[in-house]
């Protein structure tokens, strides 16, 4: 099959993809012009039914028919796709994903055991495509054909690419966070309607760290031999509030320099990258977006902004004790999962990395 | 009328009875040992008519019959009660306060006016009882009979309480909040549930700097003449988030010397103050209440905590940044508004000050 | 201006164009291929500003920018437009609508005021388009150029839309019914958040009478001088739940026959009117869609199906009361409000009546 | 030990303590005159832990201390408790709950398995007390030296409780009954927050059908060998709504003889039973409370009412279909489970019977 340019369309699976992740993947996949989901995955409970049987759809709009009909299969090495977004479970995921990298495949995965790996690029496609340089070293030392390429935590996306143009321009000496963060984030059926109604859960298992790690990463450099993190000292406060899809994310920072809040809002708007360079079918058009509104961003009014794959940012004003600070929102299950794994595959296939 | 102490009971009226509030104050007041309410105030919608027809009563007890059927009464001078309990609306607020003071009675407010007023004590019965000293100047110059004594927003009250602690006990440098707060906070109607559902409000109007400045008056000093701010450089984030009653707070803090995270904890445990020592009928056993959970508090878990009147604090732990952080929980109507009051009140009358 | 087809595109207005209906019109007509928005009214509060300023956006996808800047009108019959969309409150409604007939414009209404007079067709598009041939009677008698054409409550629609075949293919003896409805049917700021939050209120001022007059109205006839209501004796509870869009009721009702339940399937599939015979554009191609699964429909699953402008239907079953019992759900501000208008204009600018 | 009457407390364990219901359990008996929780047993995960470590306590106020230190049992026959209430999951509890009545064990279950076996009383204390004699018979044929009583099913309970007096002074000849009921009803971790957040579910397993049989039950007669169910036919619509506590029914019924509403009323208002004339320690002085205005009754407003032990009935009114509607509501944890088992036991006890 090939499409409307002639490209050849790449085979792709969708890895454990009965979750929330998994079937963002799914969506997004649909109609896009270079992949072609030719098998989706999922537990030993799933394996061998009809995917519209197992899956427990949670989008509002219907599953593709082409997709409710497919076979679930089990997630080895002779899955006949050349890509695979992987939603894999945290517990499963690093062997399924080494597995597959050693056979030949070019995993892009959402899972975060192999995120902080010293030779597996973290990838936030407008803020740190060189790190994909990382995938000849990676496939050199270990004998692999095939490559893993991850994306970050939902929370750390969004605020990475809130403070990359930040950094570029000013360099950020410290930042204080703290979230709110929706339900999608913990999958289905994660949350507890009883634990989420009338109620903010001030705890997110492992969530601190791992935005803290991630982000640095993200900001960080790939020198030739190892990943140079941007040692950031960074808070995070991670809480869990009653909002379907859309992490809010409250920054209070310290930027050299101590530009003036106009200056601020010139680095957000001006931001772009590879994608929007290279007109990557998911790239937004504005990776970032500033509102102007003092009551924005909000979850239901921000969330499907550039269809999910921007951050908004707004609020920004000077900070008493930091210096400067704002409120940045994005779609978690969108450019904070799934689409960011299919725009880091597009900028690879681009860049003909895989 | 006397209480089970042969005590006489004061009279009381609730001005501004109808809000939630309002209602709050009613409920607290309702079988009181020291404080009889005699009178009820509303707008002109509500003179003349009974209670129970104009208010819509939100709380999960019924009204005490015994109110349901006062007449609702304007805000004036006349009004036959020693001590007034205010919920007066903002705009309202100020010159009716004034009126009343002028003609003998003791205002006691949680309306926001008056609280940064030179002259009028702004006052978390544990934290700064000896404002009440500036009651002697303000009715002198002012040439009052009556008085006025104002509680903080009930943002800054557990806020205040929670820092209070660690002021004396260490000394704080500086502080970096995140609010996340309940919907009873905006009263009745208050928030739309359009607004509400699936969301996140980033903007309370007003209150970021409402908090920074009274947070300061309450931990601050009163010389004999003027109050003295503390002067701690604060910013404060202030969210909305859908849930009924109990403000989350996220605290990330400087505090001098670098306590450890046990020290920090025993400051928290072993404070107590004048209204514990007085056994107000008011006060709660513990004011702060740490909880050793990593997931607490909650707003459905906690807020209740010493019938709303205490403060939860959590997740107390080291901050990369700024030292120390946790995160602070209260009920935003009963702690935070008209329970602080109420005990305001208790204090100063059992101090002879009212 | 015109469209594709090569038809000169009409002028129409949307009044009352700041509520949450005013916004769905907005959003519905923004790239109409037959009608173009060339006015926008609001009241006193708004008129002459621009429309972006004032009107308080609650959908999801942004303002479109051709509308943000145009400058609100009030609402008389200078109107420059030809066809006039009304999202009037109903204190105004009545009189704005009738003075704009008078001076020429053809009124479809989503307004209660003129619902049920003996000369205004209350029109669901697949049901009951013959109701317009009444548009001649109305205009002669009134002495009208222009016209109103009313829509009916959103939850009548719904459930005149599920019971039109039955009551074509089987008749209607009687029916109960009981709703869950959203709280965008209350306009925005609406239902208060503290009423809506962990609570059902079971009562909707008026709605009860109104869905049983409406449904009888549209699923009877126009004898030429006069509309004779179907009849069908119905009893309906109304109560409001904590959804933002969908309305949900579940239906018990008696079928003449006794049909089986495969018959009352067969007959909503087969279903379709004139608004599919003559594609309109915002016709539905399946004006009730019927699911199999035993939990659906759901409000965040179904309300979007067809664009909002179908009603879905499930849990077809048995009753052992009154014979046949199912559960329909319909978006009520596309389906059930703005866009059962534009479908009316639509149907009636097809057929040549306005 | 003692209770302030000089009664000997009896011993009770409660089994399967830690979910919604077992929790429910405890607080209820945390200070109970008559009973002493001497046992508490879970799943084999819990069995041997501190209560306080294994249990997910949901309830406001904070866990019993004495409670919160006893060692989790498993549920067996060897259990020192004389009387057992059960919380047990479905699956489980058939085998339990018979194994301990065979060692002369009370059970008092709220698990549905024995709800419906011909020699098991399914009691509503103030409705068919006279069930118990069931008992005799149940421990003849059994050869038990204990017994099993059963309490309904939570949206069954508050039915019954508002049809027993119409049932008793008219006769009801049908009934249409629509719900909308309350996440703590599926206990925890039960439904997921992605499936309640801004959603209805129009579905809940095997509900409609138990609330059928029940009711009957409940309403029909024990004829010395047999339970003879009231045979009113009726039709039910179990619906989930985001509401924690309190499960919402709509009601539409045909009475006998076509009595006024006010007739209707006086019914409601003077119903009464054992409960009271024994005047039980759980019992509510008014089982049935009637709601004059227009919107209730209402979850958060009057699920409490009678410490949760009442039904709150509202919106009585004429139906135009089947005669008579009305609203009823009710706590589904407290008298909709745990508090009828607990009331029932004590008329047990009262009576004699255990």
């Amino acid at each position: 099959m090939r499409d409307t340019y002639g490209v050849r369309k790449r085979k792709v699976a969708v890895l454990g993809a009965t979750g929330t992740v998994g079937q963002r993947f799914i969506s997004l996949l649909a109609n896009h012009p270079w992949f072609e989901v030719v098998a989706l995955t999922g537990s030993d409970r799933s394996v061998g039914k009809r995917y519209g049987e197992v899956a427990h759809w949670l989008l509002p709009a219907d599953m593709p028919d082409s997709i409710s009909d497919m076979t679930v299969e089990p997630t080895d090495g002779r899955l006949d796709a050349d890509i695979c977004f992987s939603a894999l479970p945290t517990e499963v995921a690093a062997d399924h994903e080494t597995d597959l990298a050693k056979t030949g495949h070019h995993v892009f995965t959402n899972a975060s055991p192999h995120r902080m790996d010293a030779d597996v690029p973290l990838i936030l496609a407008e803020v740190n495509p060189g790190h994909a340089n990382a995938l000849e070293q990676q496939r050199r030392q270990r004998g692999w054909k095939g490559s893993i390429v991850a994306n970050g935590n939902c929370t750390a996306i969004h605020l990475a690419l809130a403070l990359a143009p930040l950094h570029r321009d000013f360099g950020i000496e410290r930042a204080v966070v703290s979230t709110m963060q929706a339900l999608s984030g913990a999958s289905y059926p994660g949350v507890s309607s009883l634990d989420a109604l009338d109620n903010v859960v001030p705890y997110i298992g492992g969530e601190e760290e791992k935005v803290v790690a991630e982000t640095n990463k993200f900001l960080g450099g790939w020198d030739g031999t190892a990943f140079a993190p941007a040692g950031i000292p960074m808070s995070v406060h991670c809480n869990r509030v009653m909002v379907r899809d859309g992490h809010t994310e409250t920054v209070s920072l310290t930027l050299r320099g101590a530009p003036g809040i106009d200056d601020v809002k010139r680095s957000f708007r001006s931001f772009r990258g590879r994608p929007q360079e290279l007109k990557l079918p998911s790239a937004p058009d504005r990776p970032i977006v500033v509102r102007e509104e003092n009551d924005r961003p909000q979850p239901i009014l921000d969330r499907d902004t550039e269809k999910g794959m921007a951050s908004t940012v707004g609020r920004i004003r000077e900070d008493p004790v930091l210096g400067t600070k704002f409120v940045v929102l994005g779609h978690n299950t969108i450019r904070g999962a799934a689409g960011a794994s299919v725009l880091n595959a597009e900028l690879l296939v681009a860049e003909g990395c895989v």
